[in-house]
């Protein structure tokens, strides 16, 4: 049994997986190219999903199953892996409580003005005027209304904020006061003071946030988003912040990763950007590492992995 | 009915006061030292509460009221308002939205390593590897458990954290798991991931936490002071920082304010520090003058007012 890990782990995680599973043949190797030899010898891959390619599953002769230490599955093979019919886990609902954090984080940064006071004090400024805005009591819409997306939610009302989500389906959810589908966005998109985007990348995310959204949103909204960067036109967004339709950006996730270095966002004062890291915590890896050790023991005594098993012609 | 104002206050807030109690003659003079001719003709004065002394207090003649639009009131001239039976009050119970929303934010702030992502941006630096923390899960110990500790451990159970009040009574309060007397505040200290001191300014408090206290305290401990200045021996504090006894300090309160420039506080990479302004919001002075409003309607009525009167005595 090869269990072949592309994906970077701490010593202290990898030992701990050849301790637990005597009987497993780990193999780590990172990144892909020191992978790609043991692909055709592998009966499992670990990854984080982002390295594996058609060709890789076709010379992948004795893979059954592949599990994704992440989330976001949008750049897998998908193709190669329904003709080989190979099964795919993922780490989905690990991300809540740090990307959660991070929506928290960042609107309270954006209202608190604290790059101000970070600036004065390196200058040894003492200056009560900076302003300070409250968080609580605004309308918070969250757009995306899985694990992540109701977490941040739950936070929200501990804030008392009234939070409204919009979904595909437009179920209601716990956490949230009311809830939309996708086509009553640009509708409800007036009353947000935070529009918080989560969505993953599908077909249907597709630009969802173009440039009618922003102009559709408060002057005073804060947008921020932690889902994928293919779910915003950047450029139209860009426009809007510009034009100050909108008081403030904040970005984990971008159309193009990493943020090329000639990107305006960079230097735009109405933006805050993160290096898609919100979820990237010490808390990260052993979550991840116990939904895979579950599936192990499943797989290691002959039966199907269940946890986070995914339909590899819907992506999710 | 002459009212006396101190506390300055936007030309809206003022028009409104006017507005609203025609029968009162309103004098706005800010700062004190243009409020002094008035004194001795002021049936009520509005002051934040930093500015009176009991050189005012003899002189004011026909003072019968005075509201403090603030909290603290360390420096109010008690000795002269007990000798003339002055009714005071204050706007306590307006400052723990602001107060509890600063305490989240900056735990972020120091767990997230916000300011490394914004030094970042601003180098162009797309880097991933900021190591960054969840608040989730921690332990919260909040010193003082008013309205504004309760307030903040309400909150922080929201993030799933263990909270621990410690007050003088060691009552049970809503929101904390555990209550404690300030006598085993040293034992208990060695819980904590996170200090929350909220204390007034009392005889009781001054210098509460002291060499013995940081040392008791966890490596990495934050500890953050939003109540005064004064109930930290500063200069210990300072060398525990240097110590590295905590990990770090976020400070909104001094034992001398503004921070005097010669503070090695400002340069310390171990401290964030904020003007003692953690409760100046937009929705500070709406709520102060709601309290005095409601007060002054009973007052202009011949009643006594009743909202948040203070006992001179104790000094709160």
């Amino acid at each position: 049994m090869n269990i072949l890990v592309t994906a970077r782990m701490k010593t202290s995680f990898r030992e701990e997986l050849v301790d637990k599973f005597p009987e497993a043949n780990f193999i780590f190797k990172y990144p892909i190219e020191e992978a790609e030899p043991y692909i055709p010898e592998a009966d499992v891959i670990v990854t984080f999903g982002e390295d594996l390619t058609n060709e890789h599953m076709e010379k992948a002769d004795r893979l059954k199953w592949i599990m994704v230490v992440s989330a976001g599955l949008d750049e897998m093979p998908f193709e190669k892996i329904i003709e080989k019919d190979i099964l795919v886990t993922n780490a989905r609902g690990i991300h809540k409580i740090q990307m959660s954090e991070y929506a928290i984080a960042m609107l309270l940064q954006v209202y608190r003005n604290l790059p101000q006071f970070i600036e004065n004090q390196r200058k040894h400024v003492y200056d009560k005027r900076v302003k300070i805005e409250e968080i609580s009591g605004k309308t918070m819409m969250v757009v995306g209304t899985g694990a992540i997306g109701q977490e941040t939610a739950r936070k929200a009302k501990a804030f008392d904020m009234k939070t409204i989500g919009v979904s595909r389906s437009g179920a209601k959810k716990d956490y949230f006061d009311e809830c939309y589908k996708n086509e009553e966005l640009l509708d409800k998109l007036p009353e947000a003071d935070f529009v918080i985007n989560v969505l993953p990348a599908t077909p249907d995310t597709e630009k969802m946030f173009k440039s009618e959204h922003f102009k559709a949103m408060k002057e005073d909204a804060v947008f921020l988003n932690m889902g994928r960067g293919t779910t915003v036109d950047e450029k139209e967004m860009i426009e809007a912040l510009n034009n100050n339709e909108i008081r403030h950006a904040v970005l984990d996730v971008f159309e193009v990763e990493p943020l090329p270095e000639d990107s305006p966002l960079w230097d735009m004062e109405n933006v805050t950007l993160t290096p898609h890291n919100s979820a990237i915590t010490a808390g990260y890896m052993p979550r991840a590492l116990d939904i895979f050790e579950n599936n192990l023991k499943q797989f290691l005594n002959g039966e199907k992995p269940e946890i986070n098993v995914i339909d590899p012609k819907r992506g999710y």
